[in-house]
């Protein structure tokens, strides 16, 4: 397998798509697929997807097509989910609630590990398994557990200073479900969870 | 203004984007931005910025740059975002319940207008202002709304069939958090909120 850093991020971007429909393909009992079933799927185009997988080798066979357990194995390898990493979840209103009962990460490669909020009210109550911890100790509490990727479900106002914290206490990822842009520096990622954006860029084509 | 139906969807994808952090900056009281500045706090370089932005007319001034509220109202035309658009939630889980309380929504042309779910220990019960509807009478109840925006929060398994019955309805566009990808005619369009697909595309870029 190649893995090549210099793979543009919109490849990347659209590899956990094809894993997803992949992985649903095989709960199905499905044991082979072409990059035409799969454009069909994702309304993609077939010369686009072959393209994206090749960037990392020769993974399907002119005629029979990917073989899916073979091809998800390569995609978990490459996106580095043969592991399970830990998340955190800061900030337990409604968004976090939801996110840390959430049964989507499953087989997905993640899991929540630890959830803070800096509300005295909330701070100590259960949500689901979790016990809601203080935020103020968020930066050596994660650090001590070497999680680095972290959900954001705080307010707008505080998603910056939060974020500088989690930077500091070695996160590297951020899905971030505050409608604000974030700072962060080299060697940090953050993806966004916006669903008025979504909404917003589909209204263009209504009338 | 120019209004071109043959714009790229991926210049689409990223006006969202600007107008956020356009009423971000308005909000602080700012009156005058650059491609600069503006590529400083997204991360997308300026030059991209002007070229999107042109596309639709000449919104900026050599050496002076956009009027915000200016460029805001221009965005907010060309996404079709002058009106309010009503929305319904199909499903009331905890994702279901997190957007109808969502707040996120308000200015940015949308608004909750109604919800559904076909449990009936649920349907009748209030999630803040809201009565659940029951999704048997969905289809109906949509349509005579004239309502063409949902956000789909189903489990995976029923995703497709509530999305055929919100097309039923004359649904045109759904952002859909199920983690699966959804087929829709021609005409109408999916957005897709998964989380996992955000953590996984950022883990990556982890070692």
């Amino acid at each position: 397998m190649i893995k090549d850093k210099n793979v543009p991020d919109i490849i990347i971007s659209r590899l956990p798509v094809y894993l997803r429909a992949l992985q649903h393909m095989q709960a199905k009992g499905q044991v082979t697929t072409s990059s035409q079933e799969l454009s069909e799927i994702l309304s993609i185009s077939a010369a686009q997807i072959r393209k994206d997988i090749s960037q990392f080798g020769e993974f399907g066979k002119q005629g029979t097509g990917y073989n899916i357990s073979f091809l998800i194995e390569k995609l978990r390898e490459i996106l580095n989910l043969k592991k399970v990493w830990d998340v955190a979840i800061v900030g337990m209103g409604d968004m976090g609630h939801a996110l840390a009962r959430y049964q989507g990460f499953k087989d997905r490669g993640f899991r929540v590990a630890m959830v803070f909020d800096n509300d005295p009210q909330k701070i100590g109550q259960r949500v689901g398994e979790f016990e809601i911890l203080d935020a103020a100790k968020m930066v050596e509490t994660i650090r001590q557990a070497g999680i680095v990727i972290a959900m954001l479900c705080v307010p707008a106002s505080a998603a910056q200073e939060v974020t500088n914290q989690l930077i500091e206490a070695g996160v590297r990822a951020v899905l971030n479900y505050a409608p604000i842009s974030l700072n962060v520096p080299e060697g940090a990622r953050v993806q966004y969870i916006d669903p008025a954006i979504g909404l917003q860029r589909m209204a263009y084509y209504l009338e």
